[in-house]
């Protein structure tokens, strides 16, 4: 796992293979494939996301797509005030915060498991070339969020209800992720 | 300045007295009004804020109000990428995720000298009770996009060009001052 994290850190996702890894471990590669199976699963239990977006995403692009941006609210909402992943996902961020290679990963993260999904979710409204603008809007505003309710605790977003948060911030999310940006 | 901060930060601005802080100093009241002047001067010696919000706020607010979204983007790109004030801010906000007494320090900060400036300044546009939810909403768009762009550095909003970035953010943060929220 530290050979793992140090080479995706170093050389990306794209510029690391588990023979690399291995290679560093001191491990034959098939014993690296024997307990993370392949590199993408490897590379998700470097990150250990609190939730996984292979599932949450699917769930969050299905139904109407003028309600996109307030489903992709209130998941965050969900997930950041749910004993099971809340204290994750802000250690994530936090981790990320103190650390160059811990935000090196965290890139790394959002592109591969996030922009690539988002772009096929909403391949039939938005053209492929926009979505990683797009996504770091998107993200800028959540983790905004996130940010100021979860970590800094800023009142009154801090304390405000999710309908209260929907209402003000799923617009914004909305345009940044289908709307007109210039 | 150690007492003050641990006495601003443990009570809240209110709550803190010069004459308080000097007896945790051991030293005479008339000695810190002395070396700080006010109450309120202490205070922002103790944040040590980058950049002055006395000054900067009137600047951004005066003008079209139908543009101050734009005014207040372009301000904070221009603070954050000033090499007199961009390190300081950037200290500042991971201080603020770092230590619970910086974040307590901060909120006061953004009250004190931040929201109470934007009702003054929006006070024919916005009723004033309104005024502390706008501006965190505010806050969690400015910050979130700090977060991305220079301290995660997600691409590629860390590397648009400052008026692709107004052009996207702008809008959210005109209608998180003076827009419809609900």
């Amino acid at each position: 796992m530290a050979a793992a994290r140090e080479q995706f850190a170093a050389g990306g996702y794209e510029g690391t293979s588990i023979r690399g890894i291995a290679a560093v471990a001191k491990v034959d590669p098939a014993l690296v494939h024997h307990y993370f199976g392949t590199k993408e699963k490897l590379f998700v239990a470097v990150v250990a996301p609190p939730a996984d977006p292979g599932e949450l995403i699917p769930q969050v692009m299905s139904g109407p797509v003028e309600e996109v941006g307030e489903r992709v609210v209130r998941m965050f909402l969900t997930v950041l005030e749910s004993p099971a992943t809340g204290p994750g996902f802000r250690a994530l961020l936090r981790g990320a915060l103190a650390n160059d290679l811990s935000a090196r990963l965290l890139r790394e993260f959002f592109t591969r498991q996030v922009v690539r999904r988002l772009t096929a979710a909403l391949d039939s409204v938005v053209p492929a070339a926009e979505m990683p603008t797009r996504a770091s809007l998107v993200a800028s505003q959540i983790f905004g969020m996130v940010l100021m309710r979860y970590l800094i605790g800023l009142e009154p977003i801090a304390s405000m209800g999710h309908d209260e948060v929907v209402a003000a911030v799923a617009p914004t999310v909305q345009r940044y992720l289908i709307g007109d940006l210039t």
